[in-house]
């Protein structure tokens, strides 16, 4: 199914003249709007292809129907939600449930939907049905050297399909670690965890970055192997200049400070991706903003900071690295992606607002009251119009989840697809 | 000091157009914007007496200067953010650091700026100079009959000093709890600490509320003998009807779902009061607002859901029971309380925004991205302007803080008392 | 496969002369050394019938082989238990998973290995292929009338089983909640809850009791309907006297205080069962002690002096209500239980050497110090002679764990039932 | 006052035999008992100044009667304990809290007690009445380069201090940080910091170490910028090889995975030093072992680890970096450094009993359940015997907190101090 540019425009023109009002006045209240319309028009982030699907836990899944059915249809589903935002233009693979079997095609097929390829993502978490050995107590990390082989070798593989589909980057993310006290040498595992990143980064091309992704816990429950940013950064700096540290918004202890992090990884040179979601537990794999939003706009104000003196890392034509996340347990996939879209633009857009020069000067005297003021008189601003002028003028709907309902986009693939398909991911 | 009337005006006056643009367009885009306007001009809030000085922590505390040195002077600050917001409409006396010696010259004083007295609370978790017995192993919950008893006989002379002022409630937060296992048999700390509140019960006036106060840790921490809302009700049931639980945003578990708390105490009609606050890692004592403005938001979404059915718990009026409890260690205490007082009302108003048939509709149907939306489209709407609107029609400020650093305030109180003061308190 | 006495004596008499000379010495260190043993030989507790295979997390589940591969082998499962402790003495049936399609066959099978049944475990947190309704958005909360009728007739329905193979009690966990903020009406699904939860407790026998258990959070990522004890506690007290609460140790917020609500939900005369395992993060359902045996002594404290008063609910004999609710992601399932059943019995026995007189004692005089150190003195026995002893006096293995891999238990199953199997359960 | 040799031996007496019975039993049951015994008695730790008196929290403080009014009275309380285990070897300085004001005199008292100097510490979280600079808004962090200088200054001094009493190391714990979004450039602060460090650094003495603690949260509540092990390591290695991060217990997110982190920390050569408490909730600083002794018996294990292949960090005449920190706010000061002394003892005989060669083997099998038995089998194991057989052969008590009451020590204090003194601390 594609959505056409007449059912957009049709779609816009009733709202039309609302959409004018806000704007309007939102540019009579905020001095750099335009700037800021072309910077969310700028903006790109990756869909990764398995949050296409309904997410489970460990108790179950309810599965919601029409799901993409293979990669070619993930690809359509990617490119339904680019023609409604213009902001998820790339897709993320995740090799071996992705395995592009014709990689030319599918980077034509992407190609037509106006994609393009962002990170690949290995899976050393989990046993495929023709894998030789198991990595039920950890792949890189593997007491035994036959299986880090083949994790590395996996990983090797990964980039191999990356490279022919025009991605720049691997994402590793390990589940390796421990369930209980006594089961590993930390020592051991982190050496040998770092042989074997050691040997994936010298297959990685020369303009390639690897991305080391941490996780606090899950689903090792007693340690993680690459548990905090702390060891992510270990692991870069001892690998090179090639690698970086990945942050998920959900992979953190209690309470932890994640844009404070975000900043001292950009100190160092060394933030290369993002993964966003929300959560109030744990890896609850929220949509987007659903929970937390004002610490999704202190994260980006950081970003916004610090990228002033550097090449910006997330936008358009960028190595992308900017990913949503999430699992959509209870809710429409696509629909989840389009809040999760907007909740990124939105936060993206308020971190513009934010005065850099009066906070810095309010930093300077100490004045923290005023400090506040300033990020919060950007945080209440409401930016929605702006971020939907944005999508007007790259022809796209000014309120895409009422666009895919009225299009009735999901009975569409349902009856394409079945109510009875199954996504691979999670 | 005191601020004039023409002093407001003239300062309304540089910003009323700029008002009105924001003014009319919240009208054309919110429909109940008037409504809205008169809920916050009739909305009222305690101010704590001891939150007018500098807090402190266990390290230390860093005095700001200008700080109330007695009763009469708390009063006078009270008066001043009335004068500003004409929301903080009540102060809350802590007793004994509030002890009103001459309390009908306290009340005609308090009366001269508008004030009301709301809740009075006892203090059984620090020792006085001039305390018979310690409380440093409990108060109510004491293995000592006579140090129950001393305890006992404070709140009951906390609620005489309460009368003589018009309060109508007594607040009981205790400290008492254990640091190490085996400190406290739990059963006997529970049933003394009943049969203590069951005294200070049979004290209190027919028209008053006994508003039981939870805490999950701190200062004790292994236990806390009224540690959440499920001990608190247990005794509010087990005291009568006068009794209520009272709830403070900083005194839960990591991750507890406050809102979810509020909805069900309301439920069984035993939500007696509130202490507003934000926090990110404990009992932080933060501004109102100032770390997750959207779970303010969603525990507001609670309350005006709630009180529907019932009579308006927390406007002007009414038994009070709403308070800020936070503690103002770096910034400057009037400017705190303007920023918790502003943060509180917007969440109000965006709570008043919800479209309450729609999302009951969304929760029959299981529609959650639309349930997700409806809060979201509330709570993404710039009220500001109606906040503000609520202001200018009662005489107060467009921009408090802005006024309250124009007009020299904090400046004014150093001259007067010194900069050397030191406000009873935490 | 079945374990002999003769196997069992045999192994036993290698370890005699070692276990006599720990048990001396034991003897001459605790004054009811006796008692203890007693105690630990009428204990009992229930293992799953889920927990006999392996776990899984939402990432995947590498399995062990030799899994039971229907109810009969999970009986003969914990048979193989009973024979090495004779403490797993009852099954905890979980429908759909073990619906038992012959009962008067099952029920002799149980007994023919010495076990009973303790409570049966309704299922409405997963959609089975023959079911009208999907609980995707809850069961017993429901806002569908009749979804809530088909979870009410499903927990008729495994009342029935239970009648049929002699169970007493109706273990009802429900994942009902919400992920989103704005999802669910908290007032009306606690109501929807209340009247499903009558409606089966209205087909409850007269002898039964119906445990109700909660959880913080997951899967349910916002907000969870019976989510903390204070919830259940309220649905208990709303249905009636055969309603109790049931605590897992894994189902409660980060630094919960659990053996303070163990002692309170006593004194109400409401605590009807337990669900041991333990965790670092959340509920990660980790062997029983692997993480903090302290605290699961502190528990088992409680219990001791709790049950002093009341019959003694967790012996033999007793209406049970205590289990293991572990999952073994990564150990042999049978060696996990064997290791949690150990780690129970002995916080059981440490307990049991508190000296209560000297504890109440200095509980009296605010005696701190001493407090602790009554416990730790306890604490820090080794009881592990006890234990044993208990075992060998019940014609059981000395040292069970050894024993069973001695007898090469796990490999005997994998060549009767394979290594590919798979349990029913997470 | 002293206790005199004759006291402790006659005490010992009277434990004798029982004593004897156990060490025997003791000696048939733990193969490496002798050297055990050898390694407690080498075994140091240090005594921080402002432990000895009673600690506080924000909410108050119990005072107990007695407390030491002077330095010199600090060291008589070292002493003491000193005199009844033969561990606390050592006491730990805080300027300025303990300023020698004659550092002979002070160090010739040390000597006469046997204790000798371990790290000094700084302080810069509280403004000290002489001051020209408040560190309100931070000290080695500030945005002011004159309040930096002072701080430098301060921490420049304290390393003179040091120097004349014979210490080797200086702590710098600092609270900087932040409590609201906005207030803080995170980058700055961190530039700032280290800056101001490499001052210090470069100021120390050749032989002596910095030790860089870090500190989750508490008094700052949004943010710190010595927050974690990560932010430690980074100020560490930017420094030089004097520096080395120092970790508290207390200082960590709920449910961090310490042991790892110092495992982490011995692999990079960068562990310095110890800070020894207990916690529930947060930096609760209780006693030693109280809350979660497991935890403490795998820290020890790690480090028992870790210094097999480098000098031992911990034992007699080795640069300690070993101390308690802990807040007594209702125990005796004494009575609880006793039990917390004891408390690491047993964890770190526990330690010495693991089955290092058995456990790699496990490890490198995957054997996880066996893994899991070798270390509950060392930590099960009763070793009092062996940590009071240590004390008898240093001529100290067999059971210090009995002859502590029973020499009614801390009455005696009291009569010499008066009941209202007041040590300087928290």
């Amino acid at each position: 199914m594609q959505i056409s540019k007449e059912q957009i425009s049709n779609h816009n023109e009733q709202f039309f003249a609302s959409h004018q009002n806000k704007l309007n006045f939102t540019f009579s209240e905020v001095e750099n709007a335009e700037a800021i319309i072309q910077k969310i028009m700028q903006f790109s982030i990756a869909i990764p292809s398995w949050a296409l699907g309904t997410g489970s836990t460990r108790f179950g899944r309810f599965p919601g129907g029409g799901e993409p059915r293979n990669l070619e249809e993930k690809i359509e589903d990617v490119g339904l939600l680019r023609a409604l935002d213009k902001t998820s233009n790339a897709i993320s693979l995740h090799i071996p449930w992705d395995t592009p079997t014709n990689p030319a095609e599918i980077k034509t097929l992407a190609a037509q939907h106006g994609l393009a390829f962002d990170a690949v993502n290995s899976n050393t978490f989990q046993d495929q049905a023709d894998q030789k050995y198991s990595y039920k107590f950890g792949s890189l990390q593997n007491v035994n050297k036959a299986i880090r082989k083949q994790a590395v070798d996996h990983n090797i593989d990964v980039i191999k399909h990356g490279i022919n589909l025009g991605s720049k980057s691997l994402t590793v993310w390990l589940s390796d670690g421990s369930c209980f006290p006594g089961q590993l040498n930390f020592k051991k595992a982190f050496e040998n965890t770092l042989e074997s990143l050691q040997e994936i980064y010298a297959a990685l091309p020369d303009d390639w970055k690897l991305l080391v992704e941490y996780k606090a816990f899950e689903p090792n429950f007693y340690s993680m192997t690459i548990g905090d940013w702390g060891q992510s950064l270990l692991f870069a700096n001892k690998l090179g200049k090639k690698a970086y540290t990945l942050v998920d918004l959900g992979h953190h202890l209690p309470n932890a400070n994640i844009e404070q992090i975000v900043s001292l990884l950009m100190m160092e040179g060394k933030l290369g991706g993002f993964h966003f979601n929300d959560s109030k537990y744990g890896d609850d794999d929220l949509t987007v903003g659903s929970i937390k939003p004002y610490q999704l706009f202190l994260i980006f104000n950081e970003l916004t900071q610090g990228i002033q003196a550097n090449n910006p890392p997330f936008e358009k034509g960028s190595n992308f690295g900017w990913m949503i996340d999430a699992s959509h347990n209870i809710k429409d996939p696509l629909e989840d992606l389009l809040q999760s879209v907007e909740a990124i633009q939105i936060a993206y857009a308020q971190s513009l607002l934010v005065d850099t020069i009066a906070l810095e000067n309010a930093r300077e005297n100490n004045d923290v009251a005023q400090a506040q003021e300033i990020l919060q008189r950007a945080y209440r601003t409401d930016v929605r119009a702006l971020v939907a002028e944005a999508r007007l003028r790259t022809e796209c709907a000014l309120s895409p989840i009422q666009l895919f309902r009225n299009l009735k986009v999901r009975e569409n693939l349902v009856n394409v697809r079945g109510s009875k398909t199954f996504a691979t991911g999670l």
